[in-house]
């Protein structure tokens, strides 16, 4: 069909591609997860080619990531080809690509392919939506000990963290190393760490049970920090302080306006104190990815691009940022790092520039509208805050569920995460209990059997 | 319960452990694979301890793995966690360790746990039942160009390669580059072999049509390569001929007779040819883990451990080997490395032990009982060869299928795997089609947004 990346071949990338003569004008989108797709989505009847460049194949439902990291789900449960979008769109090409430069002078940016090296490739509009990653506020150091949640190699990684901290446990005959692999410490009371601690207690407590003759999982610590006063800021004060019981129910121990100081390899120290533990995860804040600073315009202190009221910045004509890349306020609040905004932003920018080509003058600016905001706590309760309705409970948790499944991508994705979450309703049992193996050639151990 | 590994401290580590004075004597089950569970499980009821060690944490039903490596499964859905063993049989023990050692005169073995280090392990009997590794014929040098598929990780690598090299296909703007992107050669046309062959021919008409703009899958050459005269030796000639016009039918190139010279990161030469491809896998041959050679008795040329009919090895009393770590003859012919002679070895000298204990004297030796023998040819297209009955075609495959779901760990595999069997029947599509991503900080590029 289009030819879209045909005139940026690899031994041109030396050299600046001047925009070629093209029929049609080109949007690049960067980075496919809400935001991107929103915004690309929403061009699909446009008359301008679409290309979404993400260096990962496929998208990720974000908001179910924890329970892939508490082996509740597979990986590709929640994950979508982004690929299958070019079966949709037919103005859409997919690129598997790292964008390693932008010149918004020359209306170009870089990407690099693993295998096929370095190409330009030039825009006439430009979508960033490359999202967020983990920050530890200065402390990169924290990153090797504490991981972060943001993609699907870190939920992996959790995995194996957790279940191998009880398998540790397990083996060892030390007392205080028992104590430390059963102490998991999370750094950050926001949703992921409330909902990461709860998925993790009801683990400990029903799918582990009678796993281990040596160790009872559910003596294992799990600990909740925050600098702030509260779990779930974001919400009501009411409803914090009913997450905060419901976790206390669950054997989480929740420790509020403690700052941590240190996270090394022996565990914490926060509040003066140190808590020895072998799995410490990171739930605190993000900051944007690398890519609007590439923009050389302005960004805030986590990095992410300053946009005027249509999503646009300013030093640099077509190019937009939407997402957790951009810092958007709205009556003097910042929009929240969440997905329905990403999800707006996405498609508003989307349409805005499906306008500008049929020549529309007139634009509004950008608007979000919140939908509501709910956080899921363990098993049958789950608190909801939209405007002044607050409500908690097992009604709330059907309906987060509810949301939950029919706003995965893909058909199929809802019907497997449906089934999953019956079956561990009903038998409490988690099916990806995984802990990846050694790669080839790492060790000498036993390997299976032959198949047949 | 069972203090199992309690005396064997990690600082005693390096002194060897004089067997203690315990109740009950002691079975080490290395490798928890078909043969090491049968003999785990027919343990059950004996008045013994048993130890089950490997170095993963899951049971992995081989039959199906090569639907990993072809994005029709997800690792976790041919996986068992081991450690639920505990729950179900309270005489057995787990342990998540690589074995390093093994020592016959002192009935001891060496394991290795991460982080917890080398400990000394005392045996009254061991299962030896660690399997196989791919072997390269001696030409180890071929393994980090072409993996072989014998763990969930090579499934995941092999995975990863092949939808990478559509990918770049995609992107290059060489057209030398972009058909050895699109040529997938498979070294090997027993089971495995034809099996892959097979659903990767299905995958590139079916599942990835129209998701390239710039290149159609379909076009993709895969080339089944085998020394031998034909596929499937292990089975009559006319059902090989039958799967050779079925392969053919998909688009599979089958060339027999042909011996791969050379394996490079340009691709194969074989019968004197080289066949430019950026993916060849190894599914030709198969040699023991390292695990019978520490034994320090015979083994084969392919590692095997030499047993006696009772599957004991002659010099080391106590001590049998089971699977495809063993040699076993039966009526002059090898019994083949396959699932069903796996598990009537395991359960054979779990059986074995039962009655040594409870000293029963007299015991007959092992006798391999063949079920049959099926391979699956894509959709709707098995073989099956049972004695004089051979039979080939959709009831066949319904059979193949019926079968293996039946035989899957857990019940929820069993339901797991016939749902996605019946989706991607029904819509053609394979949910598990995931590169995995760069891990973080390898790059710089888009991350993805924030949950909500």
């Amino acid at each position: 069909m289009s030819a879209i990346f045909a005139e940026t071949r690899p031994d041109e990338a030396s050299a600046v591609v001047e925009a070629p003569r093209r029929e049609r004008k080109r949007v690049v989108v960067i980075g496919a997860g809400f935001a991107g797709i929103a915004a690309a989505r929403a061009l699909r009847h446009a008359d301008v080619d679409v290309a979404l460049i993400d260096r990962r194949n496929h998208h990720i439902f974000q908001p179910l990531l924890y329970q892939v990291a508490t082996a509740v789900l597979s990986p590709a449960e929640i994950a979508a080809p982004i690929r299958q979008l070019e079966v949709k769109q037919r103005n859409l090409s997919v690129l598997l690509a790292e964008v390693t430069g932008v010149d918004v002078a020359t209306r170009t940016i870089e990407a690099s392919s693993p295998g096929v090296g370095v190409r330009k490739i030039a825009y006439d509009y430009m979508v960033i939506a490359t999202g967020a990653r983990p920050s530890y506020f200065g402390h990169d150091e924290f990153a090797q000990f504490a991981p972060g949640l943001k993609n699907l190699s870190d939920a992996e990684t959790i995995r194996a963290k957790i279940l191998g901290a009880f398998e540790l446990a397990a083996t060892t005959e030390d007392e205080s190393e028992r104590a430390r692999q059963m102490t998991f410490v999370l750094v950050g009371a926001g949703p992921t760490g409330v909902e990461l601690a709860a998925s993790l207690a009801q683990m400990v407590r029903v799918t582990l049970r009678g796993n281990f003759r040596r160790i009872d999982p559910a003596q294992a610590s799990i600990i909740l920090l925050d600098a702030g006063k509260r779990v779930l800021p974001s919400f009501a004060e009411s409803l914090s302080a009913k997450v905060t019981r419901r976790l206390t129910k669950l054997g989480v121990k929740v420790l509020t306006g403690v700052k941590v100081e240190t996270v090394d390899a022996e565990g914490v120290v926060a509040g003066g104190n140190r808590i020895p533990s072998a799995t410490v995860l990171w739930t605190a804040g993000v900051a944007a990815s690398p890519i609007p600073k590439m923009l050389g315009t302005k960004t805030d202190r986590a990095g992410r691009a300053l946009v005027d009221p249509f999503l646009e910045v300013a030093d640099a004509p077509g190019v937009f940022v939407v997402g957790d890349a951009a810092s958007v306020f709205q009556n003097e609040h910042p929009v929240p790092g969440v997905a329905q905004a990403a999800i707006q932003q996405g498609h508003y920018v989307g349409r805005l520039i499906a306008r500008e080509l049929k020549g529309r003058k007139v634009k509004r600016p950008f608007r979000y509208f919140d939908r509501g905001n709910m956080a899921v706590v363990g098993k049958n309760y789950a608190v909801l805050e939209r405007g002044w309705v607050r409500t908690s409970g097992f009604l709330t948790w059907l309906v987060w569920a509810l949301v939950h499944i029919l706003a995965l991508p893909q058909l199929q994705n809802r019907l497997r995460v449906q089934r999953q979450w019956l079956w561990s309703y009903v038998t409490g049992q988690r099916s990806s209990r995984l802990i990846p193996e050694p790669p080839r050639g790492a060790g000498s151990g036993p390997d299976l059997p032959r198949a047949p």
